[in-house]
């Protein structure tokens, strides 16, 4: 069994790893840290998890018991895994960091976005951006990896195809995405309490959203080139999942982009390209590690539209971090994320 | 007191027209026609009415009992204001229409979205497209009006600034709007029942939606020339709002956007250009007749995002028909209009 | 038009005093307050209120110009009205308290369930408890309301017909009643997180919530002996609305029960008695001033089950706080209360 | 690996037999039928099972094809397994009914309740109801199952410890049960649309449900004599689950009642006593087949308060099905049924 621990695990981040990993056929959950909550059993705070680890308790991070781990995954705000991963990384200990602290391969643009310098900037040439469909290899032999955050997860897997084809000109991207409210996070905020945030639809970060440096990173490396990308996220009444809608503008006859997508993804365990004429909804992919994508050419005109969705807690965290343990550890790559999605 | 009659009103806007007509002034419904219900009272089938129209029921159709009210609201499927608006007209009773029957200009257009022939070709000549902020003198003497459609309206309204001064191209509009399920109507179909509908976001006719022609006429008259327009809707999980989220891109420098904004609606009863930096919340405007605006310019490049909200059952249709009929009857345009959104 | 103050204004309960007495023909607010967020436009905080009160905003509590109001309500957290509302009434405002200081007539009672020693005892002789449906004749007469509790409305509005003509035990009484979430206010506490509020049932305060001195009070009132009660709240997932269900045992013939009830709510303004076999809805009274009421005696057996709506917001509380306003000055007693509920 | 067939797949209950078997480490699914749907891949109708059972598809009701299953599973209306669970059993294939065709060991109630006459009253004698927690070693034994209801199944478990141990009165039990709307099933009717059933609540068949003979039954099995039970079930605006809320009146000192609980469930792998003072959450057996129960004796008075909580598609139906299973072929009684819920 592979042992891990998980820093930072009263997020729901967190506890949807624990989540997956009680179905792992191959983990076992050795330690799990929390400053505020040292000493409570996690399933006395989930309790969806009595039955599965009703010893489990939170404890204070320590790095010696951390360092005993095989692997550490980070479900921690930015900042944390710059602190700690370096020494777990001389005990021995893989990293996997569902934080933003490795996504950025740029420190000074990492420390622009968010406020403060980055902490480990001598780290950042190993790290490995998780996103296998793009990066197995690399994530095969990685010691650390920023795990890719939820929308540029669902943006980049949606977009691949047409950018690495340069069919569509980079220059003039829009994705528009609607998220569900834990991608808010755990924090008590009165903008996602139910009397606010139900009922409702808006906008948020129409102006500048931390994601999107990381889409524009990624989007850049398919593409050849630097991209230009219009991203707004949507606050959606739901609780989990992610619905990005794609837009390009098509710089040629793009031949048939069915088998386009068809053909980019035939070998992906969690990616499914819908048939044609599909509208995929975020509830199939609801607890599953599955990213389901159409593509669109409405009136076979010059805008190609791509409908991408995820859950944001699975293939948008929790479950592409497994994904990537599986591999690092030369697991079969979608041991313990085999499980349908729950609908309805 | 102007004697109203509704055909069709077991419907959602039916309901609606009913609900915000109970608070008019100078307003009573005399009639109210539903093949399927005729007997049943209206506070029987909608509960939320006891108390309002206690002895108002459902009746068969009746050219005569119509034809003595001073207007007509149709709340039907389309086709049925083509059987029926002609005679209403020469009887001397002016027809609002909720439905898609006189939107179009060109009837064969409508035949060719509606998959049938336009049944009063007629009377497109003297039909006016019921958007006060476009035609608001038109209306004042109109003998029939076609309320514009739910998506329409947030659409038109959040572009008319932009395309009226020629600041995007015209030819490359991208409209990606969300909608309550209210949108689907009432009738009983597997993907609106809640147990599919809710906790879950897709998109639906990305390859050609009913409301495309009737967007891109709007836009085309503002921007005085045919406009390129890419519409996405997607179905929400929330009872009442459209949130359209509006991507153009600049041809020039714009000048200050926000004061473009303002400036086009000044004198809009019912359009709130929201402060800048402002993302409207659908839940803002639930049940009123109002579209709250917000205009964004991210990271000043040369892309404008323009946020519109509207409640799609009041401002995009039965409290714009009932500022269609303020208008008409010379009336204050905003009686029965007043109520704030219901928030929380 | 009659000046009134609203004291702690942010929460929901404050918001939906605005919304109501904007509609309201003889009222017109001239301050409200609060510390926390003294300086800001109500409408800045709560944008559905944009174009209603544009430039009331929010101030610091100010006895002097809250004693310039004819009334004054409390939106605020128990022990705020014991503080302020005795100087109140020496400047002859009269004072409309939605919180629960004077709901209890015992002092040494409401110490024992709020953890502090009552703030003003030499003022419960003349509270009245705005009641309308019970006390309608000394409201008219009172100048300190103490406005009942959401849960308190709904149970004793269910059970008044039965308890005054004593058909049942009164001392077995089970309330089994479900709120939505705006019951919990707009705290921002984690369990009221979209997040985990929504899509999940659970009761809470099994073991003795702080609305049961009440209920038995004002029940014992009713039946003329003090009544034995189970009262178990339950959390929701919509953010409007409380249905109770009450069970009562026969303890006798009891005659016709809708009989009953119609003649005791005959002339009651807000209380809809529906037809016999109805289930009411509580979306039939949202945003509205009602209590809908049904009656069932299931297999004609011993056991009587009322069903009882509100919408907790409105004659739960700030509803039933203008009722309460509009008895005192003499005015009609439905102004500002007539609008339809939001349905769907 | 044991056969399987589906009779009626294409509902809530049969879908989840199709996600809940995917995961069953002993069992195939070989046929799945529905007459409407017959030719179409149930990952077509369901896309959550695309890439679980891509070849799957339903098929024409076929006598000999179900005949060559091990086991099949009804989830049809009521009446269908009457019809063919006789010719089953004869061919050596063991059916487990997920419809209430065999739940009553009564013929002529179930003909009273269901309005026709029973279909197979020949095979009552060795129907075995199939609530494993009071009939598990029946189960093992048996070749015709009757899987409880989901209401039955909830407050059976709720009530067995008080009523086995005759600590309640008997006569005066009530069940407030408050249920998801996948309970009302795939049907695509009004009441059940988003639109109308989000947002509200209310009660249903409060003066007869369905369900009531079959809970009466069990309840009286537990208690020795016939029980008097007043049952309301509420429509509640989420998407699985059931709470019930149960009310007994002591007739003595009852003892420590959670010890009592404890004592019960002890070996039970699917029953969770939760700590003094809990109240369980729907969501915290999302998708589990788990029954979650607290016991309360409000001011230690003389009624006891017992909250009890399932996924009524899993614990109420396909995972209680399951469960079924196992025990009759000798598996592992929670082979497939390991999943922690779904949560947040």
């Amino acid at each position: 069994m592979i042992k891990v621990g998980i820093v930072g695990g009263t997020g729901y981040t967190g506890v949807e790893l624990l989540r997956l990993l009680a179905q792992h056929p191959e983990v076992e959950v050795d330690a799990i840290t929390s400053r505020s909550e040292a000493g409570v059993r996690v399933c006395d705070m989930y309790p969806n998890l009595r039955g599965h680890y009703d010893t489990l308790a939170f404890s204070e991070p320590d790095a010696d018991r951390l360092g005993d781990c095989d692997a550490v995954f980070f479900a921690t705000p930015h900042g944390v895994a710059h602190a700690l991963a370096g020494d777990l990384l001389e005990r021995g200990t893989r990293v996997i960091d569902l934080s933003a602290d490795f996504r950025l391969r740029d420190a000074a643009e990492w420390a622009e976005w968010y406020g403060q310098p980055h902490g480990a900037p001598e780290l950042l040439a190993e790290a490995v951006y998780g996103l296998p469909e793009v990066n197995r290899d690399k994530i095969r032999q990685a010691r650390l990896i920023a795990v890719p955050g939820c929308y540029p997860t669902a943006v980049q897997l949606g977009l691949l195809p047409l950018l690495e084809s340069s069919l569509i000109d980079a220059g003039h991207i829009i994705a528009d995405c609607k998220s569900g409210v834990t991608g808010a996070g755990r924090g008590a905020k009165v903008p996602s309490l139910m009397a606010e945030a139900s009922e409702s639809m808006k906008a948020y970060g129409a102006s500048g959203h931390r994601h999107l440096p990381e889409i524009r990173q990624g989007l850049s490396d398919a593409a050849g080139r630097p991209v230009g990308l219009t991203f707004v996220p949507h606050l959606t009444p739901m609780i989990r999942g992610i619905h990005a809608t794609l837009y390009g503008r098509l710089t040629g006859e793009p031949g048939d982009l069915q088998t386009l997508f068809e053909a980019r993804f035939v070998d992906e365990p969690f990616i499914d390209v819908m048939p044609v004429g599909s509208h995929p909804e975020t509830r199939s992919v609801k607890g599953a590690n599955l990213c389901r994508i159409a593509v669109h050419r409405p009136s076979n005109d010059d805008t190609v539209v791509v409908l991408a969705v995820i859950d944001n807690l699975v293939k948008g965290a929790s479950g592409q971090a497994i994904q990537n343990l599986n591999l690092m550890f030369g697991l079969d790559e979608n041991a313990g994320l085999t499980a349908p999605a729950l609908m309805p």
